[in-house]
């Protein structure tokens, strides 16, 4: 699988699903529940990461904090698509903070 | 900018941030003081998140939004480089839930 | 009304439910599903107390927050009768810390 | 030691600090930090007392988690204090949630 455009494809749908049926879309009805509800299952779903961490400490299965942090990363990019933002925003701006631009273009010059 | 290989190549920075000397590094001095103050810090930047967003809804003004998602982010790779992870088990379970995995393939194709 | 044994009494009624049948009782139900679910449950409302807070500060209206705090105390005491505690270890840490043993003395002899 | 009008002492030096000086109180360069820093700590707590109840967990050593719990509580006042609020509006509420007027009153008789 070719992970390069998964962010963006992502944001599309879910910039689509938000315009769906609420009754037929769970991004759609967190929308028309409106930006608490969005908030609240952000903050959720950090909590199950930082305990799906530590029983991934305990365990050494890692496999469930990897689930709980595609849920963390998907309800952060529901919040964006709130916003008119998407994936692209936040990484342009870890770009910026950690320079990578530079890195990203030697990498595909290669 | 090219964002595609940014967060393989964040990940590479983290990774060998990881090793460094805790006194000059952020992400070694995370990891020296262990599990727990990496999952404090996701927590924290969840909730610096949801108050970014309920600001923003009011000011209009997304830019601190996209920095404390952006923080959020990063502390949850810096966890993932923890358990030896990285991004690309983020990106691949998201595929894999969302069936992306075909839409990148055509979109490559063009 | 008298609130002054009331932490105590609930308490009681905790450790009560406890025990219960947890078709029966919430309670039950929270400590059969173990202590990550009660965990969760602390996180989950500590969040809707910072979004109530934020309500509460545009609307004028307390009474929501209110609510949400005495979910988050309540949930906290369920969680220290996971360990067999109860309200009372966390009001004799308060009052050690503020040194409030003494001005509670005075106030009782009047 | 007795408990039982330690809350409202403690909420009533918290009225207090809030007037002091930022420079000399805690409870005051809360305050003067506004509502998101004060929210911030909750937060903070809540997910520290996440992370504790675990450790307690695994070590069987709770003191640790009854500290945290004391922060978070605290923590809950100072903000109950921005809205002028404190201690006897969540007893109240938790009172009439669980019925324990009747108890307590019953209880006081004795």
């Amino acid at each position: 699988m070719n992970n390069q455009q998964l962010l963006q494809q992502l944001c599309a749908v879910i910039a689509q699903r938000q315009q769906a049926d609420p009754n037929d879309s769970y991004v759609a009805s967190l929308h028309a529940k409106g930006l608490n509800k969005i908030l609240e299952k952000v903050g959720e779903e950090a909590i199950e990461t930082v305990l799906a961490a530590r029983d991934s400490q305990q365990s050494g299965d890692t496999q469930p904090l990897v689930g709980e942090v595609a849920d963390l990363w998907f309800h952060s990019l529901v919040m964006l698509a709130y916003f008119d933002l998407d994936a692209d925003a936040i990484l342009a701006e870890l770009a910026r903070r950690f320079d990578l631009s530079g890195l990203v273009e030697k990498a595909n010059r290669r």
